[in-house]
């Protein structure tokens, strides 16, 4: 009864039943059960979100936002039907301000999309979480990736969001000024809230500038230890590192496997400055008196960026090279605890991979303290299923012991909800009541982040 | 009534009528007329904080939190009077780890004690706004000063705060992981919220290394747009300032003439770059070149930390320079704009300065856009104190217009009540109800931020 309202509004080629819609907005890169909406929108501008709204609001039907489906904790999945809307025809920039090193842009628009444009003005958008998402999508998980240690996650970059309410009421959070104290901080609860208190149709965001000169560096360690303390003497050499990533030698094994790369099978960090030329290469030359001071081996640099770009490349296709066995699947941890916890947080998971008895391997952004698991599991076996499952769940258990969280970057999801009250203790009340709050009738992303919401 | 029932629960000795102890709550380091509280309670710890938000509760009396009283929007005025907690008791480092960078105090401590006891660790706490601030009252104001243009403002330090909620709950709202995904963002709610949503108990801070060299530079230039042009032109030649001032030709001759210095008395540009030391030369010979090819004069550097803290404590000083005419009051606005539109918006408070026919001067943080203005009124003339108030309102209007807020770092107190409307428009409707959910009764600073709150 609310689709013909939804065509009528919108016009119907921005409603659609098909088969395709239906499933894109099924599911999402994680393993949790895809589930079709019962119908999709695809709005072209905040007018169109605001009549979705309206729709759902009069016909209580619950509505969901999806980006690029890149999501790896099961946000876009609208576990209780009715409408996703697919931001992809809003994907424009609105206004593109070099002077200001800022852009505004609709959420649609892909992170690849958006430097093609502004890298003409020697400017770059640097969160970099591996797949091409879209900016909204980064956003309202809070993502961030491998250049977080440099420029923060994705609340770190946002100026103002543009969010259409539950009620049909459309905000601002903030303005176009680099800082501000004036009312309360909504831009950073919009941000990693994942659709459930209102959906963005605007952002702007704050820029960098693309530096001169990038340089790479990696090498290895007898231990996974090690590779941590290394990290954590780096970061206080006061080196401002671009990128420092952590591989575990089964991981490097299968990539070399799986897409011909012939680095040393041993536990890796790989390390990026970017910077002024000189600055850079003293930077580069400081870290590797450091790692060799620790005993590291297989020392290499690239200056090169063909070659950075495959070592990169490298990195991002880890999760497709443990999951391209047929009939498997992949579930990954996520934590991020303090530096000083890094150490026997890392040793402790590859303690419960072990364990588990399943095929998997250790990653992740170690300048941060965050870093992901991943284990592979016959699809088939509920009982793999269990034991990979397990290793999430002990891990995250322990990061929250420690002082962490349960996703450093991917977001709560379908997957975190279970460590929501060990995590925020008390203070899930007055999220639970926020929630309450911005969406009285439950319509937006209903069961994400909260149990029974 | 209540005042015995504090004697009872905290102690006697914890809880003053006394006049100094009243008086020094009564009032910041604003014009804002000063209130004093009924009683002051002074906690030791967080059970101290929830059994004062009890009897508060039970008996419905305004709580506002104290910190040093270096506030300049009247936060900390008990407007409607009741308790007044100050925290000068609770100012305690309650774990320090250098190894994380990270610091957990209580909101008492000072950013000056904080840092006599960090940077014997080679780490320091970077926000300076000028006063020897609380780092609660900082907190709560979302304060940043001469370094934001390299670190941002308060809000970007935290990595947790743990406040007592009106109900009484105790709520931590975040972890010691240096970035997180899970749940709603509070921490970034309670930044800047005033004491209005809840009292902060405990602080966690993210650290900095202190850099191995500084060096300051000035200049001077004709005209206040020429300065404004130079600094954008400094941001975009991705040198990472550590600070960048502008002081105009008024001000540097009244702190020439009230504390003794010899500075050029022309519009001027003070630079700070810090980092490694062949870096900081290359950065400020950059420099350099660019101010030497927009024409200008005076350039000078020091290298010399004594001369520089000289040059820093100048440029602090000059608030008092200006107040300190016998029964003159100043009174001061504090706009952030995008940097393409500083040039405009300096030149337009010159002329409002100039046209109030009062005596004033425009100086600020223009790295980031923000700039304050400082009139002086005799303090007995309510026609010279309406010239003075309409500058600082003309001048919020046009920064709300260009896409700006009306503050960028002191907060909305009591002073940018009015500018609320105009700058977050519908989004104040969710901030009111906000306020609502987190303290129905209306205790917690009533009167701030809101109107007819």
């Amino acid at each position: 009864m609310y689709i013909p309202e939804l065509k009528n509004k919108l016009g119907s080629n921005k409603v659609s039943q098909s088969e395709s819609a239906l499933y894109k907005c099924s599911h999402d890169e994680s393993p949790h059960q895809a589930v079709e909406p019962d119908v999709v929108c695809f709005p072209e501008n905040r007018e169109d979100v605001e009549a979705i709204l309206e729709v759902a609001r009069t016909h209580h039907v619950p509505v969901t936002a999806f980006g690029t489906g890149s999501g790896l904790e099961g946000q876009a999945i609208p576990i209780q039907k009715g409408i996703s809307i697919n931001f992809e025809q809003m994907n424009k920039v609105i206004d593109f301000s070099p002077e200001d090193m800022t852009v505004t842009l609709q959420p649609g628009m892909t992170r690849l999309e958006l430097n093609k444009i502004i890298n003409r003005e020697g400017l770059m958008f640097p969160i970099d979480p591996g797949a091409d998402a879209s900016i909204g999508g980064m956003v309202a998980t809070n993502a961030s990736g491998t250049t977080a240690v440099r420029y923060g996650s994705m609340r770190d970059q946002l100026l103002d969001l543009e969010v259409v309410l539950a009620d049909g009421s459309v905000i601002h959070t903030g303005t176009r000024a680099k800082k501000s104290s004036s009312g309360y901080h909504l831009t950073g609860l919009f941000a990693g809230s994942e659709g459930t208190l209102g959906i963005i149709t605007e952002i702007t965001l704050r820029l960098h500038g693309i530096p001169e000169y990038t340089m790479m560096a990696r090498c290895t360690f007898e231990t996974l230890e090690q590779c941590t303390v290394a990290a954590q003497n780096i970061l206080h050499s006061g080196v401002p590192v671009m990128r420092m990533e952590l591989i575990d030698a089964p991981s490097i094994a299968e990539v070399n496997r799986q897409n011909g790369y012939d680095f040393p099978e041993k536990h890796s960090l790989f390390i990026e400055c970017a910077g002024a030329k000189n600055t850079v290469i003293g930077e580069v030359d400081l870290i590797a008196e450091l790692m060799n001071d620790l005993g590291c081996s297989n020392w290499d640099t690239a200056k090169n960026p063909t070659e950075q770009k495959e070592i990169w490349k490298a990195r991002h296709e880890l999760t497709y090279a443990f999951s391209h066995v047929k009939g498997s699947d992949v579930t990954g941890a996520d934590v991020c605890v303090p530096i000083s916890r890094l150490p026997e947080l890392v040793d402790y998971a590859r303690e419960l991979v072990d364990e588990s008895g399943l095929k998997g391997g250790i990653w992740g952004h170690v300048g941060d303290g965050n870093f992901h698991t991943l284990v592979v599991f016959d699809r088939d076996s509920e009982e793999e299923r269990k034991r990979a499952e397990y290793t999430n769940e002990a891990l995250a258990v322990r990061a929250i012991e420690v002082g962490g969280t349960c996703t450093g970057e991917h977001g709560v999801g379908l997957g975190k909800i279970k460590f929501q009250q060990a995590e925020h203790g008390t203070a899930l009340n007055i999220m639970k009541q926020t929630k309450q709050l911005y969406d009285p009738q439950g319509l937006l992303n209903p069961g994400k982040i909260f149990s029974g919401s």
